[in-house]
């Protein structure tokens, strides 16, 4: 089975400029560059990295990767894609450096989703060997800091169409939002938080945003703060504010290539098999998306497009 | 001298409304009511009261009140107040009750000023003597809550002119915003935090907010949930955010009657006798306002009208 | 599979002394009281309760609840059980109200264990139908207030021996302390947090501890705070510190029964299929119990009896 | 008059232990260093720097320096030493780098106070002339951090007698500890904060400890964290706990010297001229020293010793 998000590469157009964004500003631990990609990790995580920054020639969201739980599952899932025709492609070295064996899957609406099962996992042990645990560094630690990936907000053209796949492949919905003819939304999960996957409806298939999650409100705030006193304030895209939906509180700011990071905070846990929660478009339009706050600026609706070259010769055909 | 800001009394339209939103959503404490006027203290203040709340015909900024160190010193001020022929009345029997003598003077924009010494101290032992401070009673305390009244915002007509009349009075300038020929704006104290009053240039003299410090992020974020849980959501008039002059984090409120209470953590302190901190204009509009945040909506720049009937006669002179 | 844990049931010997001190004092939510028990829940809980408080005519772990993912999992869990020769019982009519069908068991330890997969859930928008989500309604909270159930911490006369039960159930060593000749202790898990059911070694089988989690750090401290002014601060055991093993920060508490619930903040989530993290004892002893704080005293070492009628006949078989 | 506690200067006995612990690892700014003394500056302070620390062949309290409002009150500071028969010294030159004019005095009980007036101001405005303030560059700070010096706590043979002098220099008690024959301890103040000299009685005159502001509940235990994290485990002394006295949240830790430091939060603000509250030695033994926490270890007794050479013929006259 999948049990959750794990990374996300994107492609960003100046790689120093998105180190100083990410690594000195934000605090995310610089694990290595190998070539043109920088590997990132948060500061609770035990996977090498979950964040891939690639100089590229465009921005984009180059893909993201959920894990399963077995390697068996990776060949399952293949024969499953294969036989709903879905553009896919099994890769046996590790597609990036660190990842096993992992299944490439261009998605209905043309997300680049990658499926792997083994990633390396960083020393629980220092060098002394006498430090268990990645969290038992505070000292080195700085900005927010980031504690762990938490989901990928995608657009998608048609929700209800792209819920058909999404909850082929066992993912469940803790929310959704009703309009009158079609869902407008839903969060979706492997995990018991209440997304990995969102699913919104928009013009065109692209990424909305990266969540990480950090260390409950102060957490949010200091993101705010050490933006602004680093001359970064026009990264600050949306927020503070709570959402309804999903009960976080967050903030929304943005990389030098214009790729929406939310800060995230104080989602809630619940088990996979219950009944969703529904809004009205109406109550999500007046409750749901904005539980208080201000409202959102236009720039909130700008997005990442998705990779160009993604398994293209099978998507094209 | 001047000691500080001590408590401000607010006529509202609809006492139980006003009592709704502070006490039972706020979480001020109810101290009495007496007649038509109700008492409320925070939670770590040692006087009886810093707001009153007074059921009236009009909304307006009924007087606010400024601690000065002797009896001795509020007849100096009386003299003072004569002398420059600025309207003023001392009572004997004490204004509100539980406050000893005080002046009350017509500011020279006619705001409604009470200097005073003696107010009435809560017991700082509870009923079986045996729990010291008024901070002991974090299992009876609900809301924010509030921990202490801070400062007053006055919208002026002339902030130099304005100075004139407070700097005499010993008041400190900590930060002003300096405009091409006059002073946009000018935080002034007898305390060491960044203010007692703020002076800022409006087309009428009025209030613009009373301020009250809370427990740091958490809590001004805590106001924001609070009042959106309990229904109250259309309160929340701008923020939150950070303050460029005075470093504070913000939440401006509004309550049943539009008065605006600035939520407010993390200023900082420093001596009265040091050299202002300036702000051009264009450095204030820029980032002193707003240091980072949503941009303040149309109605951040309603007041609150001041009391009609102040000492009126000797005004109208 | 088995999920995670669900509730907890606690004999206690006063009824009201234990509301005071868990819905009066710490904010439990109180759902109901049928006969001598009291229905309690954590705020950021689905279920409609967690905690279950019975008086008794002696303090003891009554039994404790994990959630599986269908009802034909507790048939399954059932056949297990009496192939193994370990001593249940099924029970379709729900053994606690609300409680669906479910298995008794007693563990091999003696500790009362009870699988089911059915709890009637709460209602997730409240009288008006405008208010979704249990999180709503931080106007309505006291006390800390506790979040959700985290684990149960349980001593055992031998963990390795106890291991082989809970890890054919499907449970995952997070983190183990290795003493010469066999495991010290062992923190188990189906949800991927550090641990659902702690194993330690003790003299007997007791219960050391149930946890809740609260918010972070203020959570934890807002506890003591909570407990000392209400008059219970003989009731705060040991802490706040902060665990080696789990991360955890923490403050131990006793209920009037003596009781130990942990107050619990900030541990991590990872994989089950990841390897455990091993301790050393000597480790364990110097850095993996206490990454800082102050020594624990003595009553540290106290516990909590187990139901002595637990499916009592086939136990003394 | 006197305005408040303005820095300390620590005799150390090995600059870059000191360094380490302070400023690598705490996060005290370096502002320089002169000859064999650091000079540090926490990051809310406008004044150049708050601690000194200073290479020496023992460990001691080299001196501590109270503010006063005016350079002519130094003078009259002077004259009343005299009167008094205290030793004293005026040092036209400035004592330290940055310092104006001073009054070198050794208090009845031998503490080396230094009265002045001017310190060197940090610069309000950055390099580019953009960012006021000193609290703008979140970015650039690390470890707590600590934001301002808060108070001395001398160790004195005789309370009462210490009072008299330190209240025949306006300092006003806020809180103090009632022996059957004697005052065992007092807060006392120039600022409105609890306290900026506490007395407290003890078999030789010395210090026992400097306290720093840090941000609230979680700048005392981010401390902890970090000093564990760094191998400063030993170095938490005592806490975290609330105090009764002064309601402070608090968290003792000891330099590589064994200097104490308080991290300090959360205590109270009241007027000068308010009584002081009253402990007696039962009420302070049981609930005063420690409203609730763990009981300090024995080491939490030891002190600094004092400058041996502090205007030492006059002291020996």
């Amino acid at each position: 089975m999948i049990l959750r998000l794990g990374f996300s590469e994107l492609y960003v157009t100046d790689l120093e400029k998105s180190r100083h964004f990410y690594v000195d500003t934000l605090g995310f631990i610089e694990v290595k560059q190998v070539g043109k990609s920088l590997y990132l990790r948060a500061i609770e995580e035990f996977d090498e990295y979950s964040l891939i920054l690639t100089e590229h020639s465009y921005a984009a969201l180059a893909n993201f990767g959920l894990r399963v739980s077995t390697p068996e599952y990776l060949l399952e899932l293949k024969e499953w894609h294969d036989k709903q025709g879905i553009p896919n492609e099994y890769v046996e070295d590790g597609f990036h450096p660190g990842l096993g064996a992992c299944l490439k899957v261009a998605e209905p609406n043309g997300h680049p989703v990658v499926f792997y099962h083994s990633m390396k996992q960083i020393e629980i042990r220092g060098e002394n060997g006498k430090l268990p645990h990645p969290m038992r560094n505070l000292h080195t630690i700085k900005g927010i800091p980031p504690l762990k990936i938490d989901h990928m907000n995608l657009r998608v053209t048609n929700v209800d169409k792209a819920l058909e796949y999404w909850q082929a492949l066992g993912f469940s919905i803790s929310e959704y939002v009703q309009d009158t003819n079609e869902k407008f939304a839903a969060w979706t999960r492997r995990a018991t938080t209440t997304h990995d996957v969102a699913l919104v409806k928009a013009p065109q298939a692209a990424l909305h945003h990266v969540a990480y999650i950090v260390e409950g409100v102060p957490g949010v705030i200091r993101t705010a703060d050490l933006l602004a006193d680093a001359g970064y304030r026009q990264s600050i895209n949306y927020g503070p504010g709570r959402h309804g939906a999903t009960n976080a509180f967050f903030l929304y700011i943005r990389d030098p290539d214009g790729h929406r990071i939310e800060i995230y905070a104080q989602d809630y846990h619940r088990d996979l098999d219950y009944e969703p929660i529904e809004w009205t478009k109406e109550e999500y339009t007046n409750h749901g998306r904005l539980w208080w706050g201000s409202e959102c600026p236009e720039s909130f609706y700008e997005t990442t497009p998705l990779n160009k070259e993604w398994i293209k010769e099978k998507v094209e055909r």
